[in-house]
């Protein structure tokens, strides 16, 4: 063998292990929800966060995987102090409000510093988490999209056997349209969509636009989130805090529970 | 010379020629302005839009190019019903409220489709829309930048010289984190940030963040735009209804012509 083909035999090796490492790491974990929107703004970030927090809430073992490389906002939404401890290939994740939380944020030096990466170091980025992961057994792991029907989530829709998408969406008129985009982007890949989410609902942009694309597309309305003032920028998941937003997340869980049991998946209780 | 290197002379042959092709075209152009932020929905497109129709009504020859490939929305933002007419490797704009339109959306069959692409496919749509299309001689060239630091910005900060980037963000905290990595990414390609705009700003949000950022970037503050009701969902751009609205944008661009002139570029009046 020279010394070319040698090194093609050891890069093949390379990514059968990774391969092997991802699904031995996945395989801990009972069901892979993705919160996804073609639309950026649309509060995917916020969605998954609140998510998270509720299943951790209930007492179960949930982990969340940011997967925006470029623009990660996981770690301050969910307001986590800690970083991960890395050892011999083997990324423990910290934990904030009961999440296990691995983000790229935590590989910035600078969290202002712009990540200028195009789509095969996002690939390997995202391979990389996967592979060195050790969530141990979860019951959920949320993995929060970036936006767009290009090269972060094509990779997170090619390497993660997830169970079904959960899709955000805002009352506005353009973000239906982004929504409908990436829904036929998930059944492109084969997929499945568990439902939709409105989120802003309200005064300011109206409601109803989630609901009715639901029915348009054949699929679940999972239910609203309302706009309110302090969605952003606390640290704390508005559902740990509010009563109300509590009950939207117990409704949206339940959509998502009763869509994946249509399907056939177990879901823990 | 052996077919294969026949073959890569040409593939070099047509990229010079391609960027050939470009400069002639941007050779027509006095002004290439980009609209920027590093989190989607916060508003390049409405500010891009505006901005662009503002220009028009005070009789400037104007283009508008939305650069976001996968999710293109500059169209139905402006009420574009017409499409572009293709020739021979010449692509005319159609024009709606003045403002001469390019955007992938006009390549879909259907606008709901979801555009799967990696990198280098946006890469090369981007270059060929460069290449082919016949603005005519414009005053303005608005560029509507896709979210995010990576494969379409990129390309678009390394193929367009452009005179500047408006970096519009919200008044909320994530929007402002990733509007400075926008920022920071601006400069390390050593191109201009001509100022930061607030969008949504108001009541729901609050307001003041965009001049914090601003200041604290060593940045112009070229202003605020309000939240509105009507501000999304219509073919018409605000600015052309609303006489608050189009003073909103006297003083952004006032901000845009004063850093451009400091910047020794002059501007058409």
């Amino acid at each position: 063998m020279n010394p070319q083909q040698q090194a093609r035999l050891e890069a093949i090796k390379r990514n059968w292990q990774q391969k092997r490492d991802i699904n031995t790491r996945l395989g801990q974990i009972k069901t892979k929800l993705a919160v996804y929107s073609g639309k950026g703004g649309v509060g995917k970030t916020t969605v998954a966060v609140n998510l998270a927090a509720y299943l951790a809430s209930q007492g179960h073992p949930v982990g969340l995987l940011d997967t925006d490389i470029d623009c990660p906002n996981v770690t301050k939404a969910l307001g986590v102090k800690e970083r991960p401890n890395v050892q011999d290939n083997r990324l423990i994740p910290p934990e904030s409000h009961g999440v296990k939380v691995v983000s790229m944020a935590f590989f910035q030096e600078n969290e202002e510093e712009a990540i200028i990466w195009r789509g095969p170091m996002i690939h390997n980025a995202i391979n990389q988490f996967l592979q060195i992961t050790d969530w141990g057994d979860l019951d959920f792991l949320v993995v929060d999209l970036p936006p767009g029907t290009s090269d972060a989530p094509l990779t997170v829709m090619q390497v993660l056997p997830l169970d079904g998408f959960v899709v955000v969406t805002t009352p506005q008129e353009l973000a239906v349209m982004d929504a409908k985009r990436s829904i036929n982007m998930v059944r492109k890949m084969n997929m499945n969509v568990l439902g939709v989410v409105e989120n802003f609902s309200g005064e300011m942009f109206g409601s109803g636009a989630g609901e009715k694309l639901a029915k348009d597309l054949g699929l679940p309305f999972l239910g609203k989130v309302a706009m309110r003032r302090d969605y952003l920028g606390s640290s704390q998941p508005t559902v740990l805090k509010s009563a109300e937003v509590r009950k939207e997340y117990d409704h949206i869980f339940q959509g998502i529970t009763a869509s994946l049991e249509a399907l056939g998946k177990s879901v823990a209780r």
